[in-house]
């Protein structure tokens, strides 16, 4: 029974996969809904190039739900180097590229190149617009382009795309509204959650599906994008784009070892200060141990997925 | 029974891809042994930059082998286009870079590719090594890499390997030695069929193995290649670099249309001139036609593989 919940995870490339790793392993029934803002690297290059939004956030949530051999996963995430044009680009970006040149549509190319993948679930790009980032700093500026937002220092005020509320998917707005559970985040607040709210008929789906809606809160600020913020600013960045509050938030309560606060530290990045008792009453709070040490302070799959399926569904008992 | 048969054709990427779609509707047990010394277009671009044999016509082969749907094979033929770095390269060769680069062998690479398009036999480069074609021209030039020689006008005298004498892989000896059939040719005479015979172990395993032996000649003249080249300069060439008579040479003797005749003088291609009365006693000359009038002057897939299996393997049943 377990594994026919639905749920829809909302986000980008990094922190989306991640989840999507961990709920594979409990629900057959997973849909992410991935934002198509990236202007960098060889999703920028390709998307210029080709005409085609982004490619590079939908791969990698491709990748995290692939159930064939590790060999395929691996060619889709190789990335050619060296002396040669195609150094920078990841092979995976390219399949889809080509997949939609012959198929000729975005979401046809994604279709496809999800059934190479043999995953379980679907991946659908938010919106089939190739839609542009904009953002007003705090210090007033206007900057247009994700890669050049992130990159200006200092926190982001408000965020906004052009054109103006491009349609959403119509298998988007289905999957959310049948939803038994919405994930928004983990990741890039501005540049990769946000960003999917601004899509025409995602908001108003979230609200109206019968889903249990959660918001996983970032464990660490991002530079240039969310500097200084608390969990409480987090959550209402998040529901000021909705309109409306939602159920449930889960925040990290596990230790961050000192190796891995100093790496982030070096790059600007701090522990999100845990200021919840604001939000008291207004949404449920979950806080719980969810990092991973590893490479970074972000979430561990398996943990995360056991807190969302103790704390939001209201199911205890580990598989695994 | 017939499945059984163990079939090895040698070549480069047109000449042999057309000549296994024909084959692999008759046997499940093929062989391509495939030349790599082609060093221009998507191909050069690769071997130059990533430090591998050409891609190329080992993938035409892949594809012709293939048994998976038609989207795939569509898709490895794809070619990107427009302004841009990937413009040129044949999404196949970027997809045998990329297993190569993962597996850490093009050997490997390329069994991986093959899986991929679940392919019905099987497809080897004729070795391993990153060799160059050289050749002496007639008019005593030497030449050294296979798109200066072709661009090079007048006709070739002689080819040679750089460096001399690589070693043929295992696989391909074993199976020329294990051969009920080889077939050499239709193909660029001197850019992809004899190339592989310049490969240290060929020759000497096609002599050792009890398959019957057939070359089949082009039917028309190659440009820079083959200029004024009659049917007996064909397999004398063919029988120079193998050092031993063989059994059977196939030539057409089908009507090319008025209007192909026009189309290929304009690029300087003429009908190889029937001087087979010449070789006399010398191999069994087998005529028929073979000939494809469809957008050039090419073997026909099911002509010429029921004209092998009649002739060469005396078996007279039409299977389709």
């Amino acid at each position: 029974m377990e594994r026919n919940l639905k749920i829809v995870g909302i986000g980008g490339g990094t922190g989306l996969s991640t989840l999507l790793e961990g709920l594979k392993q409990r629900t057959d029934n997973l849909t992410a809904v991935v934002t198509v803002t990236d202007d960098g690297g060889s999703s920028g290059r390709l998307r210029k190039e080709f005409n085609i939004p982004p490619p590079g956030d939908i791969r990698n949530c491709i990748v995290s739900l692939s159930d064939s051999d590790s060999l395929i996963s691996e060619l889709f995430q190789y990335r050619f180097s060296g002396k040669s044009d195609l150094s920078g680009h990841s092979f995976g970006n390219l399949y889809i590229t080509a997949m939609t040149a012959i198929t000729g549509s975005f979401a046809r190319g994604i279709l496809e190149t999800s059934r190479v993948l043999a995953i379980k679930g679907e991946v659908l790009p938010s919106t089939l617009e190739n839609v542009v980032l904009g953002a007003k700093m705090a210090d007033g500026k206007s900057i247009l382009g994700q890669t050049k937002i992130v990159d200006y220092p200092g926190p982001i005020k408000e965020i906004f795309l052009v054109p103006k509320e491009p349609p959403a998917g119509q298998e988007v707005i289905k999957a959310l509204v049948e939803a038994d559970l919405i994930i928004m985040g983990p990741g890039s607040l501005f540049s990769s959650v946000i960003p999917n709210l601004l899509v025409n008929g995602i908001t108003e789906a979230i609200k109206k599906s019968k889903a249990k809606k959660v918001y996983i809160c970032n464990i660490m600020t991002q530079p240039g994008e969310t500097d200084g913020f608390t969990v409480s600013d987090h959550y209402l960045a998040v529901e000021k784009y909705l309109g409306y509050r939602i159920n449930n938030m889960i925040i990290n309560n596990g230790k961050i070892s000192e190796k891995l606060i100093k790496k982030h530290t070096i790059k600007n990045s701090f522990e999100v200060l845990d200021d919840s008792s604001k939000l008291a009453g207004r949404i449920k709070i979950i806080k719980a141990d969810v990092v991973s040490n590893k490479e970074f302070a972000r979430h561990d799959p398996a943990k995360i997925t056991d807190v969302i399926f103790k704390y939001c569904l209201n199911i205890h008992m580990r598989l695994k």
